[in-house]
C-alpha cells in the first residue's frame, strides 16, 4: 500500500461537523470558526531525523524547515498563519545546544511570519528526533483557494525554479506566504498547492480534487541549476527534467487562473517580485491524465511521477 | 536536564503576537480568534509505541488515548474541543488492520464530543509508531480556567480515583469535558489543571503558576483500587498512596474554588455525576511548597512528586 492509498484508506470516514469547510485532501483543513469574513486555517506535518534531514544537519535550519513546511501549506491556500505549537521526540543523547539552535531556527522564522509559538510537548523517541509543528491560521472567505477549483483551459503557473532541493533548498526555501497573498489580490487563483511531493505528484492533487487533466510543455519547466547537480543516490543520473518533475520539497506555489490572466500577470509579477521567476508551464485540461509536450510529441506521465514513453 | 528544565530552557524567548492570552505553559494556549465572546484552545500531543503504550495494547485503545490526551487538556481550560489533525509516524512493516482499529478509535472518541478530524500527515518513522494530535477548540472568555488563579485558602478538590492507571486506565479514560463545563457553569474553578504527570507533579504546576502552596490531607486522597495493584517494575513495591501521588495518566481534574463552595458543589457534583466521585484534599497556601498532612504529622513532597521525610 503506497502513502496515497494508506490516506485514501485512513480518511475514508472521518468524523466532521457542522463547521467543516474543507477536511482532510487540502493543503489546510478549512473550518468555520465563527467569525463573519474569515475561515480558519489548520494543519500538522512532522519532519523526522535520517528520513527529512541528516543528523549533520545544521539545527538551525532544521527548525526552520519544520515550520516552514506547514507555512508553505497556509501559503498554498493564500492564508495568514497565527500560531503553532511543537510536539518534539527527542532521543536520550539530545545535546542542549542543538536544541536551542532548532528553535533559534523556528522562532526566527515564526518572527518573520508574525507567528507566534504558543506551546509544546516533549516525549520521549529513542532513536532519532522529530518534529512535529501544528499550525492555525486563517483566511479572508474569498480569498481561500482549494485545490478543487481549477477549470478547463485554465493556465498552470509555478513559481520559483524545481529540482534537485536536496542539495540545499529543502532546508533553506522560504514559503510562498507573501507571493500567495499578493496573488489573492491580484490574480486570485482558481486552485493552488505547494509543492512538496515533487511538480508531478502535486499537479495530480488539483487534477484529482478538480476531474480535470493537464498538459505540460516540457520546456516552459523552471529545471533549478540544482536539478543538474548529481545525485549520489541516483543510478544511472536522471536527466535534470526528470529532477524538476519528480523531485519533492521545492515548496513553490503551483495553481492555476484564467489563461487570460497569464501575461497580465506576469507583467506585474515581474514588478512585484523581480526576484522569484515565475513559468507558465501548460494549460488544464478536460481530459483526464497529465500529458508532457517534448520535441518529440506527447508523451504521458504515470501516476508517480515518472516518465512514461508509450 | 530533566524535562520541566529543558521546557523552560525552551519557552523562555518563544516568539508571541497581539493575540497570544496564553502561551506555551497551561494545558492549552490560548489565543484571541477575533471572535467577541470566545477565545481559541491550541494543544499538541503525542504518544509513541514503547513509551505511551505497548505494541500489544489494542489499537482501537491506542486511538482512543491518543485523541483523549487532548481532549482532556481542553477540559482542564472548561472548554470545548472542535478539529483535530493527526500526524503519524509509521514504522515499514505496519498492518493496514492495526491502522484501521487505531482510526477507529480515534473516529469514536471523536465522535462522542463532536469533534471533526480534519486532517493529517503520515511519514516514515523505522522504529516504532507514534502519533501526534492537535486539536483547536474555544472556550467562553469568563469561563476560561487558567492554572494561575489558586488563591490562598481555596479548597484543592480532584474528581475520581488515582493511580495505578498502567493497568488499565490510561488506555480507556474518560476526558472529563462534561463535567469541567458543569462546574464553569456552577462552580467556577479558581485554577484547574488535568492530571497527567501524576497529583504531585501536577498540583505543583497549579501552585508555580498561581504563586502559591499547598497542604494536603494524606487521608482524604482518593486512592484507586489498581493503585493497590502490584507493579512489576517496582521493587519494592510503593505504599498505594506514594502511587496516588506519584503515578502519571490519571486524567481526572484537579482544581481549587473558593472553601465556601466545597460543600454545595459537592451535594450538586453528587446528583449531577452520582457514578464519579469528587474528593477535597487539602487547601492552597499563601506558604510555598506542598505539606502532606497525615497520622505522623506534616511531610514536605519534593519537587519531584516522591515524599520525603524530614
Amino acid at each position: 500500500m503506497n502513502e496515497l492509498e494508506l490516506i485514501a484508506r485512513l480518511t475514508r470516514c472521518l468524523p466532521v461537523n457542522d463547521s467543516v469547510i474543507a477536511g482532510a485532501g487540502d493543503d489546510c483543513a478549512v473550518v468555520d470558526l465563527g467569525l463573519a469574513d474569515r475561515w480558519g486555517l489548520l494543519k500538522i506535518d512532522a519532519v523526522t531525523e535520517g528520513i527529512h534531514f541528516t543528523k549533520e544537519a545544521p539545527a538551525r535550519q532544521v527548525g526552520h524547515k519544520a515550520l516552514g513546511r506547514c507555512l508553505s501549506d497556509v501559503a498554498a491556500m493564500a492564508g495568514t498563519p497565527h500560531h503553532a505549537v511543537i510536539a518534539l521526540g527527542l532521543p536520550p543523547d539530545f545535546s542542549p545546544q542543538y536544541l536551542d539552535d532548532l528553535y533559534e531556527g523556528i522562532n526566527a522564522h515564526a518572527t518573520r511570519y508574525q507567528v507566534a509559538v504558543v506551546g509544546g510537548e516533549i516525549t520521549r523517541l529513542p532513536e532519532r528526533l522529530s518534529i512535529t509543528v501544528a499550525l492555525l491560521g486563517s483566511v479572508g472567505k474569498q480569498r481561500c483557494v482549494l485545490r478543487s477549483g481549477a477549470r478547463s483551459g485554465d493556465a498552470i503557473l509555478v513559481t520559483g525554479e524545481l529540482g534537485g532541493s536536496i542539495h540545499g533548498k529543502h532546508l533553506a526555501f522560504e514559503p510562498r506566504l507573501t507571493e500567495a497573498a499578493w496573488l489573492a489580490d491580484h490574480f486570485p487563483p482558481h486552485a493552488m498547492i505547494d509543492l512538496s511531493d515533487g511538480l508531478a505528484s502535486d499537479l495530480r492533487h488539483i487534477l484529482s480534487a478538480s476531474g480535470r487533466g493537464a498538459e505540460l510543455l516540457a520546456g516552459a519547466i523552471p529545471v533549478s541549476p540544482a536539478a543538474r547537480l548529481p545525485q549520489q543516490s541516483q543510478h544511472p543520473p536522471r536527466p535534470p527534467l526528470t529532477a524538476a518533475l519528480c523531485d519533492g520539497e521545492d515548496y513553490e506555489l503551483l495553481f492555476t487562473v484564467d489563461p487570460k490572466q497569464t501575461v497580465p500577470l506576469r507583467d506585474a509579477w515581474i514588478q512585484a517580485f523581480p526576484q522569484l521567476k515565475l513559468s507558465c508551464i501548460g494549460r488544464i485540461t478536460s481530459e483526464p491524465g497529465v500529458r508532457l509536450r517534448t520535441k518529440n510529441g506527447l508523451q504521458t506521465l504515470t501516476d508517480h511521477g515518472f516518465l512514461h514513453f508509450p
